[in-house]
């Protein structure tokens, strides 16, 4: 394969494969090219990724040494995108009974997914991550795509028992702003003791949905990685955890009847 | 932007954005190059996808001209794919009460739903599709991976009144394993009259999700555009639409507890 086709498969496979080390022997024969030569294609997508501010290509000599790609979008890309996203939040009427948001379209939308995603990874890519717990449903999206960028796998908290699940562990946990007893299940396959978890909704209020699935961690005997929120709603008493937020927003601060978006605290957890 | 990088952002730049037309002008502009050398890097591009068999580039000449990818697996890398899935789902006990299949570890790993959901968007790459409906929980990470490989959104039908939806409109249907009747909901800014739908779900058994799905299509005025599943169960009364599923497999067919999975009819509707 030539230069010009190893760079492309290059780029589709780190964007396939984040976080896993390859060897360059792997390549070497994938390609049938010499090793100083993939070393070369390797330079030169390494250049591009800090270029764009998009990843980290980091190399890891000796024997057991290889070559893995860390997408990490840098402060100034996540504040770009989050710009787009308030753009298109403040563009229509979203506010709903109760203070909640109308967010479903922005959550429909696979660009903003990806770069919700992609955001919310760059903040957690240093932590040791075995998988990423989220809760149905709009979480679930925001969920699969950190896990495109970390590539760990997801599991699915439940609101009701689902035989296709097997069994399950289920808790009771207090929904904050209800003060209503609700409860969760999670199949008792879906975790092991010991893992590290990443807790990820769509929306933090009070923050008791998100306490019942750091609940649920405990009763698995899994360890909290961290929380990331793609929206927080500030004037709540808030959980004690830390927590990633992309976007921030408080009720009571409305322009007629629009809410006013802006960042979260995400731009204390990456880099410029 | 010399060729090399050029080729890096275009390769990343089209998995961003399937079938999107792009002119000819906004990549000089992007790379500051000449279009005769934009022209020679998507030569390069194209003959790259058709022989990895993962999509086409297409060039469509004059003014309103410009060059579209569309990610399309062929058959063959596909059956490849499917055969690294029944693998994994034979290798371990997965028989649950009911005959259901417990496949959300599958449905977990990012790796196992980028490759369902661009097999399943082969499929349907040459249908005018305009949104894809999905149902909470394990259909939806099917449904985002198909979008991202389609680019169009995804709405997301709920068995339950939500309150972060806005005023919904809700079915009644008879889920047709059971025998019992359900609701389902849509908010009613999700979808407009006449869009055209793709309905997609992790499993097919007698289609009775389906079924309600196809009713909310209709009850919106909007149109089928066509049906995709993971998973069909056969032994059943099955619904009257065609649809597109990836695998099959039969409850009374199991060698021991295993239930033995095979191809579904996904190689009827996709390119050799």
């Amino acid at each position: 394969m030539k230069r010009s086709s190893r760079l492309i498969d290059l780029t589709i496979y780190f964007n396939n494969h984040p976080n896993v080390r390859t060897s360059l022997t792997y390549f070497s024969e994938r390609f049938k090219a010499a090793k100083s030569s993939i070393s070369e294609d390797l330079a030169i997508l390494k250049k591009y990724y800090e270029q764009e501010n998009i990843g980290q290509l980091i190399t890891i000599s000796g024997v057991t040494g290889g070559v893995v790609f860390i997408p990490r979008d840098s402060k100034q890309m996540i504040e770009k995108n989050l710009d787009q996203l308030i753009a298109e939040i403040h563009a229509k009427d979203r506010l709903l009974p109760g203070g909640y948001l109308y967010i479903s379209d922005i959550i429909g939308s696979p660009h903003h997914v990806r770069t919700i995603g992609s955001a919310l990874a760059s903040a957690f890519q240093d932590e040791q991550i075995d998988v990423i717990m989220t809760i149905a449903t709009k979480g679930i999206p925001i969920a699969y795509s950190i896990a495109s960028f970390i590539n760990v796998p997801v599991i699915c908290v439940r609101q009701s028992l689902e035989i296709t699940e097997g069994s399950m562990v289920t808790i009771h946990y207090e929904s904050g702003s209800k003060n209503t007893l609700y409860s969760m299940g999670l199949s008792r396959q879906a975790l092991k003791k010991g893992q590290r978890v990443l807790v990820i909704d769509d929306l933090l209020k009070v923050g008791g949905t998100i306490r019942g699935m750091v609940q649920m961690v405990q009763e698995f005997e899994a360890t909290l990685a961290g929380i990331g929120v793609f929206i927080e709603s500030s004037g709540h008493p808030r959980i004690q955890e830390d927590y990633v937020s992309l976007l921030k927003y408080n009720e009571k601060v409305r322009e007629g009847k629009k809410p006013i978006l802006s960042y979260g605290n995400i731009g204390k957890y990456v880099k410029n």
